[in-house]
């Protein structure tokens, strides 16, 4: 079975770039990514916080929260 | 023919971390993955400022520099 992969961004070029070079980089044997852009998917910023994603991009793994690089604070977003 | 991708570390426990989540997470078979210890490889500290890394863990990949989470400043690892 998959293990679900969750990859929130807001959109912005620094998302934008770690999308493309870390979403294409899974292994998409072993995960079912899941992209959420949280600027057009308000309703799921506070399932983000909830996880203990501080700040876009972020990608989660078997629950763990990996922010690559800062694109924007969470609180922005809300 | 695989592409290259480097992560820096330095033995911290969120670098540890990282690195069990993501490098894993990589699909081997686009990518050959090398991974530096900076606390036990000093030498390598320059090569990895050069190509950008400001913090560890980070991961390269095709010259994109990805920081993740952060565990230690690069100037503390000189």
């Amino acid at each position: 079975m998959k293990t679900k992969a969750l990859f929130y961004h807001a959109g912005c070029p620094i998302c934008v770039s770690a999308e493309q070079k870390l979403v294409g980089s899974l292994d998409a044997s072993k995960f079912d990514i899941e992209v959420i852009h949280l600027g057009e998917d308000k309703a799921r910023v506070a399932e983000a916080e909830r996880v203990g994603v501080k700040s876009v991009p972020a990608l989660i793994i078997d629950g763990e929260v990996l922010h690559i690089n800062f694109g924007a604070d969470i609180a922005a977003l809300r």
